[in-house]
């Protein structure tokens, strides 16, 4: 029982480690630790987001929609690399603009659900503006 | 000590409801209800996500830094939608190239960490290329 | 013959006035009648021109490639218009930079000549580093 | 006389082979040489010119306002090759678009100034739907 109590507790902090918030604190400390918070405006920050997004979007260029699906090995790792790069300037400049990314998240879902219910928008790309 | 024992099962549900699996089943489900994964190529995510992120950084335009650090409400408020739509579409496009968001930004910081080391990038805004 | 002449110079002008030039011209007024030209870092029209590309991407955003060739009418005009945005913010970021546009798209060409040679890139879609 | 008339005309040429239409033929025969006219769908150009804006915006990341008008020489010839690959993609999708740039930018600045209007937007950096 004890032992059981000990891999569990081991497991939840696995998870604790692999959490938005344990990336958000990693960050913070990286950006600390190498006087970067002087770069880390919310302007900066949300130039970077996007220029990683285009290079995100550079991998899929040219592709069809069905190469897009079926990914090179070496293309694949490139890309996990892109997303992580997106995803670690999305936390980190939700960090400094206070804001909670996955209950932010979570509000945006509702919205959409509300903007395109499922009787108007199946099987159509039209915009809600449009529906 | 039973009614404690529920109140933390609560508790952990609720964490669990608002982690990127539940956000990225919560997606499955939204794009599977309007027969959307037609469009949901990774090369049409991957659009999607650059033009969301595009929108984000629309706000921040002609701000100075100090300006972006200390933004009006209603201009907060639609930051944090875009923010918001961006993690939507990362997630998404991370589930149907099937990659693990989570541990690809954790072994991307352990890849920064070695191109930035701290002695020589501190205070500077050099690429690791020029470091 | 006098009169033929006389039309000739007119459409001279016209086209004159209708030149990348004539263009600058206008957007150097525009923003010192404005007050402007203090926001017209070469920075921020730079993320202008990101803005303005990711408004145009999103037109295409969920299109098939054939319907991007077949656009409705309403829909080409708003395109017409994110095309003109992004030329108009691509000129004055050159002008502020003091770059001739046509000079070194000219320039880039011949570079384009050289890294993608007619033999080995022919119906391939392939970076040139990859070739 | 003769001599001269002549010398003009070589420059006419010159003006002409560096006009936006030149441009435009030259990006044509460049893509029948390569039969690669089967890639650019408008959507795709689209893509390529978010791409190109992405790479042109990555240069003045991090960079202060000032520091972007004060570029090193080799990052300025950086730069010179992304405006021209910006140009180079503008070109080419307004050509399969069949849209005349020139005046379609024309147009443009005269709905600026409407909405724009000198006395209300003076020394102002906000959007015309807050002015």
């Amino acid at each position: 029982m004890a032992q059981r109590k000990h891999v569990q507790r081991v497991n939840d902090n696995h998870r604790g480690e692999q959490s938005l918030e344990h990336l958000r604190d990693r960050l913070r400390e990286f950006a600390a630790a190498r006087d970067w918070n002087q770069f880390h405006s919310p302007k900066n920050l949300a130039i970077a987001l996007s220029v990683e997004a285009g290079e995100l979007l550079e991998h899929f260029q040219w592709l069809s929609d069905q190469e897009s699906l079926t990914l090179p090995d070496d293309k694949r790792e490139k890309i996990k690399e892109e997303l992580a790069d997106v995803l670690l300037y999305l936390i980190r400049l939700a960090d400094v603009l206070n804001v909670d990314l996955i209950k932010s998240a979570d509000t945006k879902i509702e919205a959409n659900a509300q903007q395109y219910p499922v009787d108007k928008s199946r099987g159509s790309a039209k915009k809600y503006t449009e529906l």
